[in-house]
């Protein structure tokens, strides 16, 4: 281990990061690039980077805001985008991605950040974080370009588990609620559970069955519950937080990046048709620029485990150093505000009411 | 009854399809508007409309293009889009969409328009056209603005039913090769069974099985599987028709449309920002309705029920004449090309086949 953190700087404020080098698709210059970034943006912020020791001491000397604040953590294995979970679980002790979350297990860090295999990432993080007390499947949870006033919506699961039932689904609503009080500084998150009408009569048994489950936590959840919504609501403003399973989730999330990949070539390819629109297309750069950042992937980058001793950031794997930086710094916010500790009161007291159920008590804290 | 028809025209190429006047958002002026449109295009085509006979001969009469071609069946009732199926079905003898079916069962029409209720449509598709024989979901079939060729994919089910077991997958998949074949001209249409991941392993245990089914009946389906695809290759070029089950494909289907309006809001809202954008957007006017035109949903307009006797074209409730007129030009293709009767052979001939199986035979229609 080669530690360029200045060690007296440590407590006072400070926030630490464990950074995964290895295993995105642009490989560790990137990563080291978007931490940098973000270095440069929070003096606060630290980092514990995991991967091969001379070349990630190579990238980091290069970049000035890293300087004292990056320590690295010398991991000789890849796990590739290609490798089975499964294999991963019990091969994969050398990996960076392995030594990432062990930052995270031992208390150096709050948050981990990887660009890797989500499958390896999730089932790595089951086995080594563990799942909270009172949570049965951890979720991915990712903001959705919406128009809302915050303009994203958080919707979950998109991919963590292929199933699940009334129970998780009402977990899913209480971790769902406790991210965007702090992800998206929400008081009271509205809750819509993904359905394919709105109707109370509509849709699977388990549905209905959540349905029942997340009104009647409203209050210990302290989010208020729209009931059914459909997946046009998931861009829209019925709702902050939308819960589905992970398998219709992933559908969703893949079927509206591609909507939006398809819509933005179309639009190059009107601009791009004749010399005219070539040049009203230079013209109207600057507005196509607004509307590119507003629908610009990378700006909100990173899923979010939810349900684990620890929160895990997964970033694109295509993600550029713009794309490592937007993920490092939702993992940053959620590091400040404490996230983790809030969620995992917030899920223990809602398994504690629900054991007392119907005796109604007071929940004190605000997660 | 009045009948505005030129009688000796029937026979000799003609075809005449069965709408539905009333029970869309925009009333009956919008419906016989549209259908106006159709006939100035397609002079072989001729109609029957179902609805109130006073009003609908009022606005027929005022349309040059109907004139002759036009049968009015008189309708009292109207099935609001707020009205139960279960309802519809036990009560709804005297409405214009019974009635418009009903020209479909008694074969004076190949195919039915609708901008009703959904829900109603198929109810009471299912009980009055009944299923084809081997057959045990019907579902609903739309074209997807998509990277193919063809500049479109066939996605089924998008909502006629909420389950899909691997039998019932497989039957879509024969479908929508099908409809791919007559509707979009495609002689051996690739078909993608939607999960999350492309990985054999990955997703739920009806969908491994799906998948082996699928595969196997690819040559009596006239087909190529490509396997698995996932939510990002429904508007993408992998394959040219999307299997799911009804809940995910009408998630799918919501999430697209409501991405694609977001973002068509969002570049309103880019080029309305300064007087320069202004001054932007009227330049590049004729690029931007290039893209709308592509991107619009009214083109595109219409969900096909496939697995009944007899085809039955649904249209946006909130469409327009140019969407009405798109549907009743999809049930023309269809009529046309004599798809029912196809799709009905192929349907059979696989179900028969899969009774004889593991015995090989040649399957002679092209359906």
């Amino acid at each position: 281990m080669t530690s360029l953190m200045d060690t007296s700087k440590a407590g006072s404020g400070r926030v630490v990061i464990s950074v995964d080098a290895m295993g995105g698709d642009h490989g560790p210059w990137t990563v080291v690039a978007g931490i940098a970034r973000s270095a440069r943006k929070n003096p606060e912020l630290d980092f514990i980077l995991h991967g091969p020791e001379p070349e990630l001491t190579r990238l980091v000397a290069r970049r000035r805001a890293l300087r004292g604040r990056c320590t690295i953590r010398h991991a000789e294995g890849v796990v590739a985008m290609t490798d089975k979970p499964s294999q991963v679980m019990r091969h994969g002790r050398d990996t960076s991605m392995w030594s990432a979350l062990e930052s995270v297990r031992e208390g150096e860090a709050t948050v981990a950040v990887s660009c890797g295999n989500t499958g390896a990432l999730m089932a790595l993080s089951m086995i080594r974080l563990r799942k909270l007390p009172g949570v049965n499947r951890p979720a991915i949870a990712i903001l959705w370009p919406s128009r809302n006033k915050q303009g994203f919506n958080v919707m979950l699961d998109v991919g963590a588990d292929i199933r699940a039932d009334a129970q998780d689904l009402l977990q899913y609503a209480l971790m769902g609620a406790s991210y965007a009080r702090n992800g998206l500084a929400l008081p009271c998150p509205r809750i819509g559970l993904l359905n394919v009408g709105t109707e109370e009569h509509k849709g699977r048994a388990e549905l209905k069955e959540a349905h029942d489950l997340i009104e009647a936590s409203a209050r210990i959840g302290q989010y208020s519950f729209v009931g059914f919504v459909e997946g046009g609501d998931i861009p829209g403003d019925r709702c902050d937080v939308i819960v589905t399973d992970g398998f219709t989730g992933n559908v969703a999330l893949k079927t509206g990046e591609g909507t939006a990949s398809l819509i933005g070539d179309f639009l190059r390819q009107a601009f791009a048709f004749s010399p005219l629109s070539r040049f009203a297309s230079l013209l109207a750069y600057t507005s196509l620029q607004r509307l590119k950042k507003r629908i610009d992937p990378r700006r909100v980058n990173g899923g979010v485990f939810l349900g684990l001793n620890g929160t895990v950031v997964k970033s694109h794997g295509s993600a550029d150093a713009t794309g490592v930086s937007a993920a490092v710094k939702l993992a940053y916010e959620l590091a400040r505000t404490g996230f983790g500790d809030r969620l995992a009161a917030r899920v223990a007291s809602a398994a504690e009411l629900a054991q007392d159920a119907p005796a109604a008590r007071a929940v004190q804290n605000d997660g």
